[in-house]
């Protein structure tokens, strides 16, 4: 089993790291768009032209048989563009951050934090909407540049998140909202979970919608849960970049946890 | 006279806003090519590629006949190669950056604050260096994060900047330096200016690179101070951007100062 897994950038390490530590026994092929990156500020167009030139990458070159899109903005813009393009299941992380929410919560009030980009396309409102819940989306931006700028553990993430934090339940209040639920609408939130926690009121539950997406693709695979092939061999791991395959090894180690060897540059135009 | 204004996105406004005060009675056309922002994480391959075919648009169809390269990281890195690819005059911001540290500074010890990417590329160092200026460069990557927030004068802009001068004064405190210049080396600072010169000793003076590089265009090129040509008809201003032209009015204003109509969308392909 091929799985491919796809994000413009680094963040989307966080799901393969997700994935590794449920379904061991998987060939993983992980490919960031790092040329093009963010998406997060770009139009749907330009989103949607991206994202399928590399799930096409991973299902035609690389044969993928299942597609894990590990990248807000594409699954927020381009899902539909990508599951017309290839002929493999895909799944993306806003519908199964959409599913863990509608799973935790008991007041049906949900709360999102993500990039401008997932925000303004409300595919998280629309995602939970349709699982009859509530949502106030947040927009915060300086989280991505903050985790990339490694302080995580530092007096300006803490109050940068204090103040959106702040913001969005004044936005509770007004709405009359009754939220028990927070999905970490980005993938690099993830490396800022414990931030998260000490900074919301204790009744508020946060969803990493790394590691939720990967439980579903497990639940979905049912595959054996050993590291190792029948015949003792390693399930292999590629890594695909757009663009400076060092600043890949050096940044994207932090977001998967362990060192990453063995990146290979391509070229899709642009 | 037309003169070609280019940057990956919106901080090379600040650039163009500088040359409409000092040289009125040109043509302008704008181009950020806002669906590959930013340069300042790429790679110089990319850089190069990106940066060439945004100048050959400028030249070859839009009659540009000067180019300013209002992008730190293209200037650091292709500014050769656009200088072999079309055939006008091309001034980049690094080195009129550099002349003008040159002209200001006394002690001949010089500071340099700018994105990942420039500082990585030493271009300042260098250019600086064949002018006899000692220099030492400090990254910092979440200033223009900061500004496209609009958080502007904000405790947290206040705080950031306190410890990436604080960093740096370290530095030159190591190094033995007596520093008593610094260059602005990215097109977003320009709108912090206020808080640089109050985190700053006052003995350091701020150069604005985008001022300065108006002042050295304006030099060279002689041109009347009417805004109006001869027969009364007012000079043009063209924008162009390779995405989200609403997002370019909506942000680019901030940066140009005034509000910005008619943006056109062009695609350069990628």
């Amino acid at each position: 089993m091929n799985i491919g897994v796809f994000d413009s950038g680094f963040g989307g390490l966080t799901v393969l790291r997700a994935l590794l530590e449920r379904l061991p026994a998987a060939d993983y092929i992980y490919m960031g768009d790092t040329a093009r990156l963010p998406y997060g500020a770009k139009s749907q167009a330009t989103v949607v032209r991206y994202a399928v030139s590399s799930a096409r990458f991973l299902v035609e070159r690389q044969q993928a048989d299942y597609l894990v899109i590990a990248c807000n903005t594409a699954s927020a813009l381009a899902l539909d563009a990508i599951r017309e393009s290839v002929p493999v299941p895909v799944v993306g992380v806003i519908d199964t951050g959409a599913n863990a929410a509608h799973a935790a919560t008991k007041t049906a009030d949900v709360l999102v934090m993500a990039t401008a980009a997932t925000v303004e396309s409300h595919a998280y409102s629309a995602a939970c909407g349709k699982r009859g819940l509530r949502v106030i989306e947040k927009a915060s931006p300086l989280l991505v540049p903050l985790v990339e700028e490694g302080w995580i553990e530092h007096p300006v993430t803490e109050e940068v998140l204090r103040i959106y934090i702040s913001e969005l339940l004044d936005e509770v209040g007004t709405a009359g909202l009754d939220p028990d639920t927070l999905v970490l609408g980005c993938t690099h939130y993830p490396l800022l979970r414990a931030n998260f926690e000490r900074a919301l009121p204790p009744s508020i539950r946060v969803i990493d919608s790394a590691e939720v997406t990967a439980a579903q693709v497990a639940a979905a695979l049912c595959l054996p849960q050993e590291a190792c092939g029948p015949d003792g061999t390693q399930h292999s791991r590629r890594f695909y970049a757009t663009d400076s395959v060092a600043k890949f090894r050096r940044l994207g180690s932090r977001f998967l946890g362990e060192p990453i060897n063995g990146v290979e540059l391509i070229d899709l135009g642009g």
